[in-house]
């Protein structure tokens, strides 16, 4: 999770909605993302979306068996459909999104019955440093 | 809708689950793409998600105001999401997908409180030629 921090830091600084993801096999760290949607002019760049991607490139398969995701924000539909094409087998997340999430608020994703595939989910990890950085991100905002 | 069939048939040759999308404006085509999963080594890689991403590259921008997508199959909730982010206007599909769909199946993500934007929906268009497509396609498979 502190690599995912690192990343959803640097994600501010570039002025973007900081959330950092991080996608590991056993210690070794397979891909890490910070959200790029504004720099990419991409809206399914999503942190967890562009860690998901690197690492199904790097280990050149379309199915990630055995490698977990580490994010700092609860994923929204895009990325829970996401994890769970991906076969992602751990998905430990920060803090909680109750306006845009799809784990534990919204849709439930995983709990569907159309999802065939969730993941073990592990949520509130350094929540409250990944939730002050993001309510400080918002306040300058404004 | 004949461009997306279009995309979907020319998938289904690159022994893809035959799905075809396109982006529009008014009349203009905007974007146009086919499910590119296994090729890209990509779960990511869906028809939606590949037009989306490719019409946010030629307008500069990561929010499609005014544009359409027209796609052969019900969106998954990653593509949901995707096209509710784009802020994508009008959303045509052919064929329902009671196993994997999440506007009119599943979670109906479109319909969810936590969803910010959704498009106008129109299903249905040239449904039986895109069903023949997948059933065809599925078929070969086993």
């Amino acid at each position: 999770m502190d690599l995912a921090m690192e990343e959803a830091i640097a994600a501010a600084a570039r002025d973007e909605v900081p959330v950092g993801a991080v996608v590991s096999r056993g210690s070794t760290v397979i891909a890490q993302a910070g959200n790029r949607t504004r720099e990419l002019n991409d809206p399914t760049a999503h942190a967890e979306m562009l860690a998901i991607r690197q690492a199904c490139r790097r280990l050149g398969t379309e199915r990630l068996t055995g490698c977990d995701l580490t994010v700092t924000l609860e994923p929204c539909p895009m990325c829970a459909g996401a994890i769970s094409f991906a076969r992602i087998g751990r998905l430990y997340f920060a803090t909680d999104d109750p306006k845009g999430g799809a784990v534990e608020n919204g849709v439930r994703y995983f709990s569907s019955p159309t999802c065939h595939h969730a993941p073990e989910i592990y949520s509130g990890i350094q929540q409250s440093r990944s939730t002050a950085l993001l309510q400080g991100f918002f306040a300058a905002k404004r």
